[in-house]
């Protein structure tokens, strides 16, 4: 997907809602637990209640992971349903992978053709080489770390280089010419929307992924204020104040709302 | 698994070899492909040759996660093999993560209680709350990366803070704080070794993980005379090197004599 056609979809649905799946098996309502997938089962009910309110979706695949074999079939499974349900959204392995070249190149495999991802969250640390693998792949993207929304975030993407701008802002300048507005996002956290504009000068035309928002804090108002690109350019993401809405029988109901709550927020 | 015993393990067997499994089923010898379990049955291969060499074994997630859900499924048959073969050695998941507190948390189960892996690889961009879930499992261990040995280390590593050390030095400095030397190792290329020595001022008891010797063009002596502690303190990984040395029927007498050859280099 270029980044043409996904402000388009954001246009047409009039909202940048990501959904972030990140389920947890001990979280799945109780009378979902009889299904032989229950974490696909929760995740299709929240897709089928969610869909036309958000443009993208966010598996966490540490939940996955969590569960061996079965949450990888599951996200699998989900992927998959993601896919038939509408092809235009946006799907996120949200990974934050990044290790050397052979070792990229698997992961870019893994993510990209074993499953159908769109996209890739990648973490800069290790440089140029551990990210280029992803961005040679036509129509999907990687999503760097930037500025994230945890505390931890002061402990070295605050540091200030003897260059004069933050590690996160060299971060920025220096990967942004790494591939284009077509091939690379950055992820920068709600909860610090004083350094959206100054990122949105760095960066004019790529898309940002804003996690943060809700359970952590982050708000809404403040980063469409600051964080917008000419054409659209955001993805905000939330998790559990989305899918853990509810915890009854009528959670997939009580996510729609929370869903529609936040996108009717988004001024589109 | 304490240092003590780690430090123990590799005087007795007179070794600081990790051997690293990135094995990827393209690769594996043309015989063992009408096995069920290809990789598995390499790696056991690999495991049998060479575990009276090694001290430990280290799993690259990357290679089994591009191969779905039958990937994981060896990966798992390779731990438990490693386990059932030897339980004093120490089986490593290199897999370079690094997450929010609640994904930390699930990502520190998969590894540590799902699999029984006894430390796993991790990137320190997220700062402190990204890695003090890991620190919480006695006897696991994280092992950041604070130096690689890929040519992108120079990117954001080697940057210089006004504080006047540069980045990599920081990292180990606060992160050095946040465990001790029975729960936190740190990952240093091979391929710098002229930064050992000053690394082992900042983190004279931490245990350090190499890769870089072989292919990637490190020297074994360098590293021997500028990074050993105290009480050894070392874990030399090779993985193509030796897992590739022999193409094949005898790929694994051909990685024995490898590990063999490196081994008898060490000093020890």
């Amino acid at each position: 997907m270029t980044a043409a056609e996904l402000n388009r979809e954001i246009r047409r649905k009039k909202s940048y809602l990501c959904v972030g799946l990140d389920t947890d098996p001990v979280k799945v309502p109780i009378h979902l637990n009889r299904q032989v997938h229950p974490v696909f089962a929760f995740n299709k009910a929240i897709i089928d209640a969610t869909q036309d309110l958000a443009v993208a979706y966010k598996p966490n695949l540490a939940f996955y992971e969590a569960m061996g074999t079965s949450g990888l079939e599951q996200l699998e499974m989900t992927v998959d349903y993601i896919r038939s349900v509408d092809p235009s959204l946006f799907i996120i392995a949200d990974a934050k992978r990044g290790d050397i070249g052979n070792t990229a190149e698997q992961y870019a495999r893994a993510f990209f053709l074993h499953y159908d991802f769109d996209a890739i969250t990648l973490s800069p640390y290790m440089g140029q080489d551990s990210i280029e693998p992803f961005l040679q792949f036509p129509g999907k993207w990687a999503i760097l770390l930037a500025l994230t929304s945890n505390s931890g975030a002061n402990d070295f993407q605050m540091q200030r280089l003897t260059s004069g701008e933050p590690l996160y802002e060299k971060i920025l300048q220096e990967s942004s010419t790494w591939g284009t507005p077509d091939n690379l996002m950055y992820v920068v956290g709600a909860t610090r929307p004083e350094f959206l504009r100054r990122i949105r000068r760095i960066v004019p035309d790529h898309f940002l992924l804003i996690p943060g928002i809700g359970a952590q804090g982050g708000s809404l108002e403040m980063v469409l204020e600051n964080g917008r690109s000419t054409h659209g350019g955001l993805l905000i993401n939330s998790s559990r104040g989305i899918i853990y809405a509810g915890k009854g029988e009528d959670f997939a109901e009580k996510a729609r709302a929370a869903a529609h709550d936040m996108v009717s927020n988004m001024g589109l």
